[in-house]
């Protein structure tokens, strides 16, 4: 209660298993349509700032936040078009929302914004007495904490425990922020016999920093170019895009093939594989067709982890509001 | 309940009955301020996506969610302004929508988007357990049928009947969404004895298609591009604009005065006539001061038929999102 | 009760003697989180109408009505993105949102505008039996009420009177519009031995009309250009900015430095005098180092400021919706 939500460094197991807990009971409570839900958050005022768009981060804050019964503010006409925000800074923004909200969602192009915030957020706190939290809806390439949680939970949730996992992240592990943080925080749930694979061009491996430090924390770490070198031994198959604009006409043609995910893809898979993708897609699941087919397979979740993102952020908004995930 | 609403031709004589006395009682009980409203749609969430602006249809939907007890979430900054948006297919974009929301409204300039937005959110609603729904808030020059409804529904509302009435369209007939969904609606009413008056330039005619299929409906159908000619005998007077754009200089000039609704317009029409607008509108009513004058005439009841697409709406959404009109 | 707020002049002293207690009160039941309140507002809804952005003035409000149980809606995607508005005239635009809300808050850049809304929308309440009301939020160098009304709060709130203060507005006092608006309603509340200090370059001195009119209210008026003249005496430093664009750069070059709040500036002021800012700031209180030094003064209030134009909002909306302060 009353923290700020930042990165995924500020996680235990104790407290995953104990969010993981609250989110299942929250999509349990759902689904009996439980107006008890409602009287959660009611009377809290969430204020949403997104410097960039995300349109599902955005969305699913804001479902969470009504489904709990808890209000929503933005800045009407959004808040990158203000003009008279240009020259303002981000402290100041920040201090404002704080001053009618009690937790501040932020999006910002910006690696340490929200860092930034959560410090001049506790100084306005100092001031004038209030409580009012952030809750990082990512910065830039640094961290988006939620999104890890979410998909940590829908990996969970789907095979019932992380032990003796093996997880395939595939595409731009380099600049990928959501891989980053995924593969830290299954390092940090501390499971056993987990083996990660990871697949890139060569250019995109995962930083060797990462990889150093989950090798420290225990964990098997495969590297690869070739998803044909793992996927017969995947148990999750997670899908990133590798952005052509990395590279060179020439290399881009000598990779392209290899990062793009087809049904013939899956058809080579494990059948109890689950396919994820944080979304949005573009090219690398090929066209809107290939879309329709990989969609009709049940291993095909990333609906259901989109989905998770509301339980998840609910049971965090929750805890940060209420002091209690349920 | 938990049908999709995207076009006039799902409505029948029975069905628009109930929707008009659902939509009269909420009216009255909103005029006495029963708090019972609130809890028809409490709990529920609508997804607001305006593709393109439409200020009137997004604000009457916000507003009647909301007096309904229902949340409204939308994109923060604007959908279409979105960066990561680009690139990602309608099919995804609703598809996020439905995982969080209960009915999403959808605004989109594309002639088709609502039937491809039902369909993937068939699909998902099946994935995920979902019974999200669509109300199409307008796709293009396709169809707005919440438009027609509350077009239909102040006709009814003014006039007590729809038997024996001549109703006169003008403007552009050609391309007017709303004037075709109207003339099929009523039609669909079955009413005896309506005359449709459908007054046009002459290369901006009602589709000979809609003119047939209305006559095979027993409507009496007349044409002309003269108001004079019909003027005198009309109960209801349905005024759109003709863009000009859609003329040469001089074509335009032949026609325009035809064109333009103005306080001694209405000097020669019937006493009992009322003007309808379905607005935004600009010249075609002439000045500023014209229109001060027009407002002013007990006959023009676009502010009754703007208010009206709120009661309209309400009924609509307590129908999809509980199964009953209130 | 169903009064539209418009002009600093609608108020006397007890008006402002109630709202501030209202102010007061609301601030003390938020505090103690009284679930009251969100009983006040609840089954009304507010149309939040901001032509330009003023994020403060737009959160505050959003913030305001939902801590007060009502509904805010918005345009989607920005009103002033909407290209169907291109060509629709405001009166138009207010009366839609008349249709829909209980409540407008209008921010417009033309001056006068928040007139011409009320008028319209008392011709539109006239024909549909509504009582739909505005509230400005600004209409360009014209008015901001709700400004001027937090501002004169903060300063009763701190000093616990008016009377015999004296109170140094500095900057832009030609076409400051709060600085305008406060020094009126300063006036309006006629305290006793008030001295007000107008801190300006020569060539953006306060309009002699309202020095003039502050005089013939028994308000002794100071002009000078040099803050030292006045700052030892002072009990409330009110701080704008002056635009460099107002100047040729050589004329800037020999004012710019006298009209930037610094830290030193604060060393040589009275001990208990408070800084006011109506926010946002950019250069004219130095660097964000300067900021960081300024905000930790606990003479700088400007965030409590700030915070006080939620607690000002509600109990306006709370009187304007209810007829009751609270």
């Amino acid at each position: 209660m009353g923290k700020h939500i930042i990165s995924v460094d500020q996680f235990t197991r104790p407290d995953l298993e104990e969010l993981f807990d609250a989110a299942r009971s929250i999509r349990r409570r759902m689904r009996q349509h439980d107006r008890g839900l409602t009287e959660i958050c009611a009377g809290f005022v969430m204020a949403s700032l997104f410097f960039e768009a995300s349109t599902r981060t955005d969305m699913s804050f804001q479902a969470s936040m009504r489904r709990l019964g808890g209000d929503v503010i933005s800045v009407s006409n959004g808040i990158q078009f203000s003009s008279m925000y240009k020259g303002e800074n981000l402290a100041d923004t920040v201090r404002a929302a704080g001053c009618y909200a009690d937790v501040i969602v932020l999006r910002h192009p910006q690696v340490g914004s929200s860092y930034e915030a959560a410090y001049y957020l506790d100084k306005l706190n100092q001031r004038i007495r209030n409580r009012t939290v952030i809750i990082s809806g990512g910065d830039g390439v640094g961290e988006h904490p939620t999104q890890a949680l979410l998909d940590l939970f829908t990996i969970f949730d789907q095979k019932g425990t992380l032990d003796h996992l093996s997880i395939t992240l595939v595409g731009d592990l380099l600049n990928g922020r959501t891989v980053h943080s995924l593969s830290k925080l299954i390092a940090y749930y501390t499971p056993r016999g987990v083996r990660l694979n990871f697949v890139a061009p060569d250019a995109l491996r995962m930083p060797p920093a990462i990889v150093a430090m989950l090798r420290d924390l225990k964990i098997t770490v495969t590297e690869t170019d070739t998803l044909a070198d793992v996927l017969g031994e995947s148990d999750v198959l997670y899908w990133t895009r590798v952005q052509e604009e990395r590279f060179t006409p020439e290399e881009y043609d000598t990779i392209k093939d290899r990062f793009i995910l087809l049904p013939q893809t899956l058809a080579e898979a494990p059948k109890n594989m689950i396919v994820m993708h944080p979304l949005p897609r573009k090219h690398e699941m090929g066209t809107p067709e290939d879309h329709d087919l990989l969609d009709a397979d049940p291993r095909a979740i990333y609906f259901e982890q989109m989905e998770n993102g509301m339980f998840i952020r609910m049971a965090l908004l929750a805890k940060v509001l209420r002091g209690a995930y349920v």
